[in-house]
């Protein structure tokens, strides 16, 4: 079981590296590409193209501005694909939302929050659990932390 | 292989349509609920807490306005949840967009479009492929189709 | 009489100080808790379900981003629940009003402005007056403290 | 028990009739006014003032554009209003949501959707419920009847 | 000859002194306020009902968030209302603007960009020079002079 | 005493109408023009440059979509101008806003609500109203007549 | 000399028309395809990187929603790429606008405004004047002809 | 063959020199101009007349807020003139974006990002290719080294 995911650009790496994180905390193994769908849309097609014999199960796909990448990688490849729009220095992430989520009909991309990398992750290992089930487990562990984390947190602040 | 979709209200049921139609298309058996995450959250949690034990496998929520539907059927599951913002009176849908895709850290909801009811039929249909090779080459083939189409419209287009 | 608030995540808490202090300024009991929506949907559910009978006559719930917490727990309850949007790190808090203020047909919740903590805590304790009429009369001091705070402000200004 | 509702144009009188509806089916008596913040000043500043003494208990304000006249009541009573903000022929609502619910520190207004006057009087019922039990026995009924309503939907729906 | 400013909070000071330069340089004279809409409606209706009479001629209102203070003051004066709006914690000051400048049929407020002061100083000369003309020759030198500012500094840069 | 209302576009008459009909109601004398920013600029320049010296007191520049017509008559002249945005096809009108209210430091565009003609006509009596005290008084008839309007208007609802 | 018009679908072609009909007036050659960035993305590839030996000069590419035509286009070809953000049903265009206009560092898309068909050809027709002398001569007759319709309507609209 | 870039305040150079960076790169010769649409329109309209006949063959119009430089110029030029919006202070640049992009029918202005100097640049060369073969060349080389930086930092990523 394999994840890829891919920035648009280095910069984006500091919010990448939490869907990382969350990746490797699932035991899930994954690569993370630097691709460009406007500077280097033959690398995009190449990669979105061999994507599933490469192994790969789900793309998660990282983008500012006119964030193409998410449709340009979902157009060469059956594979469910996550966009994670990137806040850049303009309009607060909201273009980065818009062109990733509003995607024509024919082509979804699966979009999380602005910056959203923990969920991106999260929603990878969601999709791969319908065919591992141990990660169905360590879901279902996950999640019952958080709530455990929380009841904690809200039981010391009462004190 | 089963996939749920939950409308918050039965007024959003000719968005909805045209995902049944594309779930059809691909063989896949589903059924279709009406479910307010604010008029009956009870059977909105007990729907989520059973439904990976009833079989299903990919849950699409749609809603409209304050569109909390997907994020309080994610909160007990955990399968992936799709949310299909509806557009609603006022707004223009931007409202259910925020509402579905913005959610916090630890709960994703993986959102499409406006009314975009065809790409979540879509994206259900991929994630449902990791575990039914079928309909990975039947989603191959959709595309192929689409393809061909807009090659055919093309050509006639020019003439 | 007794007013409950109930935040998404501790990383609210600074706002919400600014709401306890005026809850304390009228000397009206509260209580402060951290609950999830999305993390501890049941702690929401049962923290709601059980409000009325605990003593609780409003609730303040604060939440940023899709913040559902609101109507989640409006959902629950038959209380009046004030709606607190949360700026969060992207979009300036128009997500959290959104996801607040548009609640539809049947659950409402009484949104205020974007981290206006201080007029939850009014709202809260104009709520309580109906029933309280000691806190009727406090408010109306409180109003005119105000009035003559800014006339004064106004005045030492002119000189 | 009593509720004002204050209307800043008569052209705004078919939203407000659904929250004429929904009082009355509470069995709770009303006032309805046309009064505005910037046409009639005076009258608002009038009503508002004389509120309190006249009986009424919950004020609801439903006004477009730049909607001020809830701010302006709330400025001069200290009973609790409701902002009820109607979309205008232009931005779709955005300016009188606006408007309505970024009150400044000090004079809150309890801000519903935009149109949403089903949800101004069921709040404005629950702000009374806390004075009146037997209202608040009502919108436990109200809440269990919609509930029912959707389970019922929901199964004709199956069938 | 005399502009009144009025301001909805002491914190808008800063704004505010950008516009008492330009009037003063106009040699025009001028009071400034601190006046609430909603803190202290009766001094903002008092203020403006006699505006008229202490010589007052155009007035300059600055507010921030749900900025209803340029539409209080207009609804009580025949005297022209600039609104200046001014840049709160979120959204941008587009709050204050739209809360400003959508001022419904009958009472206008002449609004200016978000936080512009010099114009709203500027307009408010302009306005008076209908009457003085020796206003109208200084704006006219005013324009003069910051084109030939421009001007030089265009040349300065070419080197 | 003369209003000058010019418009972009003769497709924005009937908007422009309803400021026509203050102005005459108020007997004061106008021209209205078709004057293009951007088709027709040396027009614009012309009659910006002229308009003080033909015995215009006030200009109205009502226009859509990236509006600047106000922006561009108000750098020719040092008369007030009015601008009036107008509803486009696309965008609500928030295009049309922006580009005329955001004007930069040193020229000021008075801007009114979108499509609010009745408005920008009433500002221009408002200002003419420092020179020439008789419409200062039927101003002050105007405003009244409005509050009696709207008292006689609610008291007839309430019947 | 030739442009290319790239539609993201048939159904744009309402708009589209309006490019072409300025285009023939210009005398210039044309072809308009049916491509679409997400469908047919190898098309998109193929069409753009050999537009260039084809003979093409300039691309019109429109498309709404997440309309990543263009870019798609601008990335495989050298060629000038004008952007025509289509306004679709749901958020009024602003979603291809932004996703058009605000393309990465690296590869501009010359966008104009939402459905600005006309705009299109004519920045279509000034790119191609810069080597071909007899389109700047028609481009100056054509501002000379826009400009004296103007005035012609100007002055029958006085009569 | 020479490019003019035109800012509307000199407090926009540090964005402008990005673009002259690039234009460097090319070998193309330019001219940067301080010229405000508002202080100094005349200015503007000669600069704009002339630029034709001085050589110019692309002009760069960059500006903030009520961004108008690129309007007002293209109305006195036939030559394409490329807009680049600033990032002003208030919006995030959203007005400066709309104020450029959304010009009316007859009278493009070929626009980019928000802050996208690079892209203005780009695209001005790109115009330039038409008539100057060895600068479509340095393009296809320019393109050619964005790819490969990119795949040499992807390939640098993996280790």
């Amino acid at each position: 079981m394999k994840i890829a995911i891919v920035m648009g650009s280095k910069s984006d790496y500091p919010v990448i590296e939490k869907a990382e994180a969350i990746i490797k905390e699932f035991g899930v193994s994954f690569e993370t590409r630097i691709i460009s769908a406007h500077r280097t849309p033959r690398v995009a097609e190449d990669f979105a193209s061999k994507a599933e014999e490469t192994g790969i199960e789900v793309i998660i796909a990282a983008a500012g501005k006119a964030a193409h990448l998410g449709g340009v990688i979902a157009a060469y490849t059956p594979l469910p694909v996550i966009g994670l729009p990137i806040k850049s220095s303009t309009l607060d992430g909201l273009d980065s939302l818009l062109s990733m989520v509003q995607m024509p009909k024919g082509i979804p991309v699966a979009t999380v929050a602005i910056d959203g990398a923990e969920n991106a992750a999260l929603l990878a290992i969601q999709i791969l659990s319908l065919k591992y089930p141990e990660l169905r487990q360590k879901m279902k562990d996950y999640k019952k932390k958080m709530e455990e984390d929380i009841v904690r947190m809200d039981r010391e602040f009462q004190n």
